[in-house]
């Protein structure tokens, strides 16, 4: 059995334990919070919940600990201290600061000698795979990342923000006639506008201006300023009843070349639709806690991330099951 | 530079050798044929044509050791015997006997020290891939393969083989409706017939019986009878004009569920849509023979899978490159 810690437990620390009960080789050990043990109820029977600070007296207890707190301040440090003392696996995100928390992770890990995986979920993570795969494959292509239908966290956080703003909730909808001309094989240029459209839905408090809201929201830079926006304004009721759900998922799309005069055109696609954001990147991380732990079990060190990880250790069957079903 | 040598140049052979025109760090060494080397003309200027036979004496001048014969009588034989001598990548697709096969060139690749790299391509390979890595994400799914719209090389042949039959191609093409349901989430059992259709495209000889033709290709066991089969009787002309390429491609899904009760669904959705399916295959052998040569040179030795390869080693960008520009 693979014994887990949870090291933070909101929505993507509850998807990891019902994982796990997903998955007959680990086990739930204990789930730590930095809130009072007393007020978290937890899912699974007869598992203790720590303070977070009590977790380094535990790395004898714990195999890999699952570190589900946030890319923005929490990751950057939890996840080079925790890997001093445990094999680790977090969801890190922020593309742009990967290589730095790698280096850091890193020197961390190799001085415990314990494997620390990083930025492991759907995008980084499984897209990464894929872009990752589809070039190595066709070098004479192009790589193009669409995310959606689903709801982003941070433009739904943006929405609520704007004054006379109740609630809101965001989607990023990748835009059907680019997936076509992608599809197509034209490997055609896109701006940022023409990939995704945003739709937000609003409820705004009473008595508040709608038409200012709209325009501040359409013209917010970074979040909506360069792309088609459209604001619906509803009620409380009709934001919890149909869009309390928090789907995500998107497509990799590789088109490339091959033939003595490149005069063959390959579309290679990779695309996810979920039901739940968290959930989904919880099931990865879970089976990235397998290979962690096996792969420090033989002895590689260090800070890894997909890329380094042979498929075969993320699954519970054994190598000859796998070829004989799954190859 | 990575010094590859082809075995077998027929259409997958071409392709490699086009394939490794792709990539800056590879270069082809020689080309082996069980023809006349003065009757066989290859694409690359200045890359020696040698006798199958001499592959024995040049184990020092390649790195990798491209096998490009065909499953059933060529790679069970050359497979193990050539990886005596060189690290060896082949493209073995008969996926029942693969136990079999990996055991014979185990054993081989194991006493030399070589690294030999088998059932790469797409099916068995990239499919295969998305099946290990959709099981062990979602543990409680199911998987669905549908392969083309394509050519079947094997279908195709049958249908050459029928009495009165001049030429003919063959389409395998998977069932909208059935990927319509999968793809909903609804995990159907759907059977043979409800999953693919096959098209044939028959050129028939003067004076033959069409209706004839027609009956006996439809009730052919094992390659027509269990499914919904169309025959069109076209002229030869016809044929060689619009169906002389080899295309093919196909789509692996994974539904499956997570939640404190399985409330949630998740679709995992990779497809290929590929023009020319030789010089694919032969595109994803040339990634993988970078990656034989590289796990040799860390002393991985033995028979290996596409499961057993840490995707980096497959690209020849960095480690801080693939995680600073694909993750």
């Amino acid at each position: 059995m693979i014994r887990i810690g949870i090291y933070g437990y909101g929505n993507l620390g509850r998807g990891v334990e019902n994982a796990i009960r997903q998955n007959d080789d680990m086990e739930l050990v204990a789930v730590f919070s930095r809130r009072d043990p007393a007020s978290v109820k937890i899912n699974t029977p007869g598992v203790a919940v720590c303070r977070a600070e009590d977790a380094e007296n535990m790395s004898d207890k714990i195999d890999v600990m699952i570190i589900c707190g946030g890319s923005a301040t929490d990751l950057p440090v939890q996840t080079p201290a925790l890997a001093k003392l445990f094999n680790v696996v977090d969801s890190f995100d922020t593309h742009a600061k990967i290589p730095e928390h790698f280096d850091r992770v890193d020197e961390a890990a190799k001085a415990s000698g314990k494997t620390a995986m990083i930025s492991v979920g759907w995008d980084p993570g499984m897209f990464s795979l894929n872009r990752l795969y589809g070039s190595a494959i066709l070098p004479d292509g192009k790589d193009y990342t669409f995310w959606g239908k689903g709801v982003s966290q941070g433009h739904s956080d943006a929405i609520r923000r704007v004054d006379g703003v109740a609630d809101g909730k965001q989607y990023t909808v990748p835009v059907q006639a680019a997936l076509d001309a992608v599809r197509s094989g034209s490997a055609p240029e896109l701006t940022t506008r023409e990939k995704h459209t945003r739709e937000c839905f609003v409820v705004a408090k009473d008595g508040a201006d709608k038409a200012k809201i709209e325009q501040e929201i359409k013209s917010m830079p970074n979040y909506f300023a360069d792309y088609d926006t459209t604001v619906n304004f509803i009620s409380q009721e009709e934001l919890d009843a149909n869009h309390a759900g928090i789907p995500h998922g998107g497509f990799v799309i590789r088109s490339g070349k091959t033939g003595a005069d490149l005069e063959n055109t390959h579309i290679i696609e990779y695309s996810l639709k979920l039901d739940s954001n968290p959930e989904f990147t919880a099931s990865v991380l879970v089976c990235f806690a397998r290979a962690a732990a096996r792969m420090n079990a033989e002895g590689m060190s260090g800070c890894k991330t997909v890329f380094d990880v042979p498929p075969a250790y993320l699954s519970s069957k054994s190598g000859a099951e796998l070829r004989k079903n799954l190859l």
